[in-house]
């Protein structure tokens, strides 16, 4: 067990959305830009924490589309935050479930005894890169950002008992923004390959491998896990899309025991998994102690899951 | 100490090279696309390790400027080495420094039991990012790729001993490719700002930043490596530029004592560090036990230090 706590969680959300067939869309307006989103989760988290950025060892981003090509996206939010102390800055990207990726390596350096206190800011502006020409995304995405400090636990009371990733890259194309990076740089763009610089996905293909991905994780939990499935009191699964309630009840999870907000919220990215749990801390449906199961797939495609206690 | 050993090395480096005013500098042709070099870098590091991908616990993505917005390229090079086979891959970025950062990660999952063997693929295409009306930076970057294996080791013969990093983000925009991601996104493009999606860089004004932080390093080694620094047989710099001499002299680095090939191979962003640490190993300057420091400043701006027992 990695002994560590979230000590406050942040979260911006735009302030105007849209609404496609009863399903509610935030979309950031041009004020809203990507990072002064993800700075302002970052502060409101520092803030529950009872935190200023003095605190912190370490910010690490966790985004899957990032601010520039280069630097790293966390070296800009530093900027935003801490321009004048030197703390280390970098960004961990597993895509869409990044922030799973990022809190399992801050557990591990914390329990080394490196830090205290980790920043982990994650949250996409996925309106930027969506098609109006590809519905069955360009209706599900929302723009968001949330923000968590990680902190060192004293007692065995918080902490992370388990956490596994898989990759199965056969669907590496069933969602992805092909142009943009070293592939298809923007130099190249034109107006037949225009659309490469969308987001795109192949809504069946990445259901149908989802669901096997989401199978086969829970057999690793089961035959890995230190807890039985039996004793998780909250899943909160990335808010990929609709089929989130087929997908919940091919793993057997009863409907009172997992979070499914896409309606109201849409899939927000590296943003849906840390929204999901803050979304089930602030309505009381998680409690201090209880044992969370943070999971979800993520273009590549990878699968990730995490059992901690919060 | 994380008790980890490296396997195995390969490098791709470019047919081509390119001349200027005696320095060499790689430039990769058409059919040498940064996908491919990745993963023929990776192919060469497993085969020096006398292994296989079946070998491979998880792949590593180390590399500043990425493939694709989305997914991660980890999980792009997973595609081309392993479809069949599910193991983790993420990306891990702290621009040219992103091997360091990623070789200490990946020796605490190591060190936890998680993972035996682990594949660390780093370098980019700078090329397809460079603008030739700035010819301090268009003549000093090379494209490259370099891979490593990184191996659980059983005994105390090998292993990282001290790893840091700080980041020095009032010079976020020193070096820096400002179009691209959300916030400049290709779509924004114009004839007005075509040059924001090139890279850029302040040279001079990072050079007397990076002297700053190599001097702020070098006391915190001072302060808290385990070993002196007159006990470090070889100093692995990142090939950041031309000052790489001032540089060492100020922090008092004898000439035998550091790898200098800025002439002959520029400067390959995340892959100068271990494309450095190959050369040395190449060539007879390290050899195993030795003790390595690798070092090197990175845009963001970001410096990072790391004492191996190779």
């Amino acid at each position: 067990m990695q002994k560590v706590k979230i000590s406050g969680m942040g979260v911006y959300l735009p302030k105007e959305t849209v609404e496609f067939h009863g399903a509610k869309r935030f979309r950031a307006n041009k004020d809203e830009t990507h990072l002064f989103m993800l700075v302002e989760s970052a502060k409101k988290a520092l803030e529950d924490s009872h935190m200023t950025i003095d605190d912190i060892d370490c910010i690490i981003g966790a985004v899957a589309f990032g601010l520039q090509p280069l630097p790293c996206t966390a070296s800009l939010i530093h900027e935003a935050l801490s321009p004048q102390k030197n703390i280390p800055s970098f960004d961990v990207n597993s895509t869409c479930t990044s922030f799973i990726t990022a809190l399992d390596l801050v557990s591990l350096m914390i329990e080394q005894g490196r830090y205290k206190n980790v920043l982990i800011v994650s949250g996409d502006l996925s309106s930027i890169a969506l098609n109006p020409n590809e519905p069955h995304s360009y209706e599900l995405f929302s723009d968001g950002c949330v923000s968590a400090v990680i902190s060192k636990s004293e007692t065995k009371d918080h902490g992370i008992l388990y956490a596994t990733q898989f990759t199965y890259s056969k669907g590496a194309h069933f969602t992805e923004v092909y142009g943009g990076g070293t592939t298809l740089s923007p130099h190249q763009m034109n107006l037949s390959n225009k659309e490469k610089f969308l987001f795109h996905m192949e809504g069946k293909n990445a259901i149908v491998l989802a669901i096997q991905m989401g199978l086969e994780l829970f057999d690793d939990i089961k035959k890995n896990s230190p807890v039985p499935l039996k004793d998780i009191q909250m899943f909160i699964p990335h808010q990929a899309s609709n089929a989130l309630d087929s997908m919940m009840k091919r793993l057997h999870i009863p409907d009172e025991k997992y979070i499914n907000i896409v309606k109201d919220y849409g899939n927000m990215v590296s943003a849906s998994v840390p929204f999901s749990l803050y979304y089930a801390i602030d309505k009381g449906k998680v409690k201090r102690g209880d044992l969370v199961l943070l999971m979800g797939t993520a273009a590549g495609m990878s699968v990730n899951a995490m059992i901690f206690k919060y």
